[in-house]
């Protein structure tokens, strides 16, 4: 049985989508499962109506926000959507929709971008990580 | 012995308190045990004279707060701060508070809200968080 | 072989650097071998320019920031700085920066404070976090 990383989506910047997106990545590259619970903000950046149009930055760092954007559009580095869509493309990386955030925003599934492979409960999510090497809260 | 989950909770803001006592929540339904070891913010948020008024939020999501206070009063949503205590009643969770941050503030476990077990140093805390499948910085 | 604590520290505000140090010295305390991943603004911070001149707190809680300041002032609390150098002395800590993170800013290990032991990749990061005991995400 591979090894497991387990990852709590919490925020839904682009900075930590775009950690979020890099650890999964490395977790691939290491042959590890992974599994990313999407949920409160994060779940929120994963709407459709959302998930090209967001470039919310932590505000603590509010500053190197433009900077950062444009050392990144000139390196050609890829966005955290593109980064994850690899990631899933390469490896066994599942995004999972917190089914409790999508109830009290009166949403569906049909209302996120399809990256999301399914909706579950925390319970769920946390039985799987039980089983992980690396679990975080991002 | 039951698998443990442990949780730093750092910040104090309410969505992450929520989103503390919801995976605490979720390990008590897996049948875990759940150590939460409250520092910075996250107690400082646990005095008593904050406990019951807190409605600060992210500032990333600043603007989302009215509306999801809304929707979790509409849908009659526990409060982290229920939440928690259920996750309590039916499990096995307990709260520390970091004698380090207390002793910073000047302040003593009677001036923190009951829903605290103990106060502990980070020694302690680590020493049995090296036993857990889960650990969560929050 | 000793237990070991990865940390992934993301964030680069005082009371965050302040909270990895705090995890770090409570690692070696316990004996652990303690690995810390510097990147983003994490890795920021930890250039020489800034190391001693950080005095960003977190936008959520940005009025606590003078007081506690000044409590730590008063109480002579050792920096984050300090404190993780201590941890370097007392144990097995290692600080690994973000090779990524240093390309996009166009800079090298040279420019970061020698408190960083090596720069390096998140695969070679998650490799060695997969047999960690706990795994934080600051």
């Amino acid at each position: 049985m591979a090894n497991r990383m387990s990852i709590v989506l919490f925020s839904g910047t682009v900075d930590k989508m775009m950690a979020a997106s890099v650890m999964a990545s490395g977790g691939v590259m290491m042959g590890m499962d992974v599994d990313i619970f999407a949920t409160f903000y994060g779940l929120n950046s994963l709407r459709k109506e959302n998930v090209g149009t967001n470039t919310r930055f932590s505000k603590d760092f509010e500053e190197m926000a433009g900077p950062m954007m444009m050392m990144m559009k000139q390196k050609h580095t890829p966005s955290w959507y593109d980064n994850l869509k690899q990631a899933k493309e390469l490896g066994n990386v599942k995004v999972h929709g917190c089914s409790m955030t999508a109830e009290l925003m009166g949403l569906k599934k049909d209302d996120y971008d399809p990256i999301i492979d399914d909706m579950c409960g925390v319970a769920t999510f946390v039985d799987s990580a039980q089983n992980s090497q690396i679990t975080l809260f991002i």
